[in-house]
């Protein structure tokens, strides 16, 4: 990545470059076959423990429309998708991502992506009648980094609902957004994600280079999916989008309605990195979930990469609000192709959270002001404020 | 106050009941003289220590027009206000309030006010021209509670500004909606209110009837003031109106572009209380800013008054957001009339702040689930789950 | 009404003024007998040809929520309403509203209104039990203009679902605001409103001082009713408000969900008089009914009235966009106390209508710009432009 | 273009298919050079005729930045944009577009531009260090339908002003969304535009299979251009987007605050076709502008392009508003590479002003409803309604 000296900063506080190879230590390596095309991320493959309890989060709550379900599983989209489903929830016995799939654009890609897997020695299945209803031909494959992806292409088409605003709640969610996944090493992840064909928008440094996220993208928004550093490989949040904010606050009034707002973990808020509004809900067995609208367009090949240094107090949330230690710290296991958790390996580099309220971590509204806090607020736990 | 067994209990959580008499210890006694038909809060004369900085607040980041000013003091307005202002900045030794300021129906009822207080062996002054800029005849007094109040009618119009949409910025705040004061015990105070002429509309209680805080009105509104439980007299927010929810937002996110995120004390977020949107800003002398908007019509004679159980997690945030420890210890001083600051009297019944994250405190979600917060909630501060 | 020599030319393009005693010719007589003191406009009583398609269109389409029904009725109230119903849906013969009914103080200005209607020579029902379920003893009157009024204090609590966000719709519907009436004289019916303590807040004028349509309240809004000029008695429309502008768009949006979208008759768009956004819809019965939302605090004694020319393009549609001559011209009959219909008088000043967009009629933009209109726009129906 | 018989009626009341080769007659060739990749539309270099009033039109008015101006220039950019500019101000003699001009993938696709237009006989003309300030080598083009086209990859990085909320207006702009021509023959010029690489996203028909106007896009949205049938070559608009639907009604708010409403030529409204919120503008010198918010995603390949029936009253406006006339008659001229306007040659085809509101015209709200239209709406001119 790009060193900070040869950074731009903008006045906004954070830095600009343009993408840079990264080097790391133990890099996996870069296949000669071919990437392939990735559209998108299309849908998570989700094992919860109580489905009904999750069908009444997912339907009756957020309000997802059901394409179709049977006893062990339920298939849901976004009110504005064409595709059979944006997340299925599975029946399962430990609550655990099976698959973070992603569709790509042409069938031949799917040979592509075997390809590409075989050669970095990775476990690959691939079924031509799908590994879920609705989707057609697909791949499966266990990454280098431990995570359990699908890659497909042909699908079953349904009704685009953009339109049936007579099917819109007040807290409507319209399109799957992007995953967020948890990784020890975060330039290992990136650089293997960059092989893939991903491009990396934003991401969090600090002044040695230490990176603790890093988001990427192959549709031209902010991203696809996060590499957020952390014990992993685990499974941070999947994000649905909402068209205005005001959507995303009526979810919560929601939620208060309901007297179920413990489901609420962190938010409302307005993203430093993306720009984006947001919030974060716990599912019934602790998945998260954001919901989240109008970060902006990424889709030119020198689209500038944004850096945010890890002790700028907004980086996290624009408006300087705390960031609740079980966000930085809870995620969900993800399965291997059997259908097992994945082992869980620490994160050695320095973390976030206690870079920024631990014993020797500190934040900063204002640049070079880091003494400068309100008494008031030295005081609160959304500081973190050691200096 | 109506006892709890009286009140309906609603579907939202909490009670309904009406306006009940108040028995307290110490009362004030009740004046034979009739109270002045007060009209609404109509603006605060606040004292700050550095001028140049609050007007940059008030009027560069927080957008208020200046009606008029000279090199001590400015005079500040609201979109929709016709009135000369609904703020006065002031140059001063201390930052305090110098007084609440209501108009009253008539200029008659300035007569009643001054019989009014003098009956309660209040300290009273009367001006015929005038406490401040633009305001006529006008009389001022030291309330039983320790409060400065000003009373007055006659005000210079200025030009409602509500359809000059040229003049409005994304925050823009159109009305002044309420004051907020801190006093020891709210019963006692409530009372006095009564006697004031305002109307009970919601308030916060235990089950062994402490009162911590209770909202009450003139105009038809939530409220004019409130009482909030705790070491005074002190005020402890002036509040502003926006038209909507994303007018609310749009000050946190101008305040994150101005590096200026520090002065965000708490919120955005939803109040159960008033059912209003809600943000608390600090001002440069740490006078608190509440931006408020869509409560409820309150005009009927028998309006229901809404009580919330303290131990209720949703009662001052809807989404069970935590409210952080300085927005219930902190407030502004207040002065006599002589612009000396009041002492300040310690609360001796429980504390808020104690009774919901304290030792012995507890918070819930939901009635009769006191042990039932998700694992993941249990070590976080808004919590504060004790049980 | 003031001239408009004596009136302020506002920077917004309208004028102001302090509310001036009414002469016109053939006033009706002042009572001697004290009004009645109105809280505000509380339901309509409204007789629907079709219960089912009715229902259908403020239950399933704008989602009022049903507080009672039976065969023939379908008693209605809006979100935060604590009082039995804001609308009774009344199957009968021919489409027509039974009452505008208003909410008193005490039981006593019942006796009130019974004294000062009788003194006027009007023809006055009482029932102890009241005319509809929910509301106790009440006054039927028709009044000097010929409009069927009901007067109640009475009522039946039931809960105000302010707090239940999981009820709303994108659309909700939070409060009834007013109604408006059509008649032919509206200076004498701003007259007969002032005596009955009303309070006029805007209104339409031309330089000649023909009156074409005020606005009066009782709360602290804009009005409790309007009276626009043109044949009548008649009702001109019904309107409930919601909390923001995007709940107005999203009922447009559901509308054309549902293809119902012919029942949008004008907007949505920001009124010139009032500031508040509008859209008016026609029921199955083709009664109006607008949906409304911020306009402005209006509860001072001395509140500016608004006085707007009738030329000026922007006091129906701050945004110039043409009004469409049915909502001008048609308008909702009024029954009698045995349910007969009202004759009708036409109007015999001159119309808004014929004055902007008619042979002799103009409409300008800027003032004195009057042959200013762009090319372009000439030739549009939305402008009447005929300079 | 598929037959509608082979396409599927959705539950909205239109249809979708898949894309398909368009037949037409006098086609142009097909180039067998390979198409330049295009990114996405990135601003329009435009005439004016009076520079200051057009710059108080787009600046002052509507908010744009301006990154560079000289006496006879100015450059604009959107709040999210990172290049240099989106529109170019140019004083010049005839109100006109001089280039819509599109940035390509890499510097390589300038050369493909040129042999792509070369081959097709068109007058190419290839400039190193650009037309305009900030871009730089790209490449001018008349192109078969006889639009004027520019074609840049380098370019200046300007600072992207996401974050600086504080300098965001009410309405304010963030992205270049779309350009709209009008051209006689919408087929001829949609196949050109595949060959260009463009993919279709909606159009409309009538049964008979002509089109009256298409959607195409490169960027995933519903459009970088459009093709509008009607007289050509015409520019229609060039259309920015805002983040939410209250940001277009604040622009229609401060347009009746300046007393400048008579520049808004349609809506604000919903479209059917995209699905977005829109709203129509004339500048100074009658160049329409669109603002434009919330289309959807159509990023894969198989995106179900969308037709809508001519006589669907939803298709333009989803909420069933007329289109007003000098929107479908009035568009901008088009210059030659020398800066001569081109000549119009009338569209020959059924106009959709004739198909839906003319003498034989007529519009739906239902289909198979077309005598159903409510009879207060029937005398409207929003309805055209002739059965």
């Amino acid at each position: 990545m790009t060193d900070r000296k040869d950074m731009t900063l903008t006045s906004s506080g954070f830095f600009v470059s343009q993408e840079a190879p990264i080097s790391c230590e133990n890099p996996t390596p870069t296949p000669t076959s071919p990437a392939p095309d990735i559209l998108r991320c299309a849908y998570m493959d989700l094992v919860v423990t109580d489905l009904k309890r999750s069908r009444d989060f997912y339907v009756d709550v957020l309000g997802l429309t059901v394409t179709e379900e049977d006893e062990n599983t339920v298939y849901l989209r976004s009110l504005e998708e064409f595709i059979h489903h944006n997340l299925v929830l599975r029946q399962g016995p430990v609550a655990a991502v099976a698959a973070f799939s992603y569709r790509v654009r042409t069938p031949k890609d799917l040979d592509r992506a075997v390809a590409f897997y075989e050669e970095l020695g990775c476990r690959v299945e691939r079924r031509a009648e799908g590994y879920t209803k609705g989707i057609g031909d697909s791949v499966r494959v266990t990454d280098p980094l431990g995570f359990p992806y699908e890659f497909f292409h042909d699908v079953e088409h349904v009704e685009r609902l953009a339109w049936r605003y007579d099917l819109y709640t007040p807290g409507a969610l319209v399109r799957l957004d992007h995953f967020n996944q948890v990784t020890p090493d975060v330039p290992r992840a990136t650089k293997f994600m960059q092989d893939l064909g991903f491009r990396v928008t934003e991401d969090i440094q600090d002044e040695d280079g230490t990176v603790y996220a890093a988001w990427m993208r192959r549709k031209a928004t902010v991203h696809d999916t996060a590499m957020t550093g952390g014990d992993g490989p685990r499974m941070h949040h999947i994000a649905f989008s909402t068209h205005e904010k005001h959507n995303i606050l009526a979810i919560c009034d929601k939620l208060g309605a309901l007297r179920q707002s413990d489901c609420i973990e962190r938010g409302p808020g307005r993203h430093g990195v993306s720009n984006a509004f947001y919030l974060y809900l716990r599912d019934p067995d602790g998945h998260r979930v954001e919901i989240y609208t109008q970060d902006y367009y990424t889709g030119d090949p020198d689209n500038p990469v944004v850096t945010w240094d890890v002790h700028d107090n907004q980086r996290r949330d624009f408006w300087g609000n705390p960031v609740v230690p079980s966000w930085y710290t809870d995620a969900s296991l993800v399965l291997d192709l059997d259908g097992t958790p994945q082992p869980v390996r620490k994160r050695e580099e320095a973390s976030e959270l206690e870079a920024t309220i631990g014993a020797d971590g500190f934040s900063y509204t204002r640049r070079g002001d880091e003494g400068e806090m309100p008494e008031w607020k030295q005081g609160e736990y959304k500081l973190g404020h050691q200096l």
